[in-house]
């Protein structure tokens, strides 16, 4: 079966896509630890990062370098962390989080909530200024 | 002046060396998280993991490539995490962190303690892996 993160590329699962080219999709993450908190995802399903081909790998992290930028320039942070853990989905999935804090980047404190107006408008945001 | 992570480098502070190349160096990070828990640098010292230049960003992360299938091959872990946070050294690091629970890759939680002798013998399991 399909991860949750290829039903989203796919569009089967509706996303707040913030940029896509041939091989990465970067979206929202819904349940966010700070405003403007995406996802990047390789369209190749594999379950650990260190397991893509190099040219995937390295292709990753460039496209993640743009949608960073497009983060960076839509919010106010004092810089935007990259993280990879991704013990949850077995699809690899680097996180970037702008943050100020180190308190940003904590992954068991609540999470942010906002509706699909505004989750519309962060989304669109970025977009605009990749 | 230089940064902690600059005089590490340069041998003025000592480290527990892991692997190092031209333009990167890897040590063990001497507040683990878990055992093999690993800093990755450049030797070019700039603040913010986006603001380094694609070149040396990408041979970074390829880098930590070599490095993470080390620390895999030497501990028992799920997989090895890859984050970038930056808040307290001005100096790109990344960290690589042997993970089996999202505890492991809890900042906030109290740091493992390991003596010289254990720390010398931890960056040579993942010297000798790499």
């Amino acid at each position: 079966m399909s991860s949750i993160f290829s039903r989203i590329i796919s569009g089967e699962i509706p996303s707040y896509k913030v940029a896509e080219n041939k091989y990465y999709y970067a979206f929202l993450d819904i349940n966010p630890l700070s405003k403007g908190h995406t996802l990047v995802v390789p369209k190749k399903e594999v379950d650990k990062l260190f397991d893509l081909d190099d040219e995937t790998y390295q292709g990753l992290f460039m496209f993640c370098k743009e949608v960073a930028a497009g983060i960076k320039r839509s919010f106010a942070c004092d810089r935007v962390a990259l993280t990879v853990i991704g013990l949850e989905v077995p699809h690899v999935h680097v996180h970037l989080i702008p943050i100020n804090t180190m308190r940003d980047m904590d992954f068991t404190k609540p999470k942010l909530k906002f509706d699909d107006e505004q989750l519309k408008i962060i989304a669109k945001q970025i977009q605009d200024r990749i």
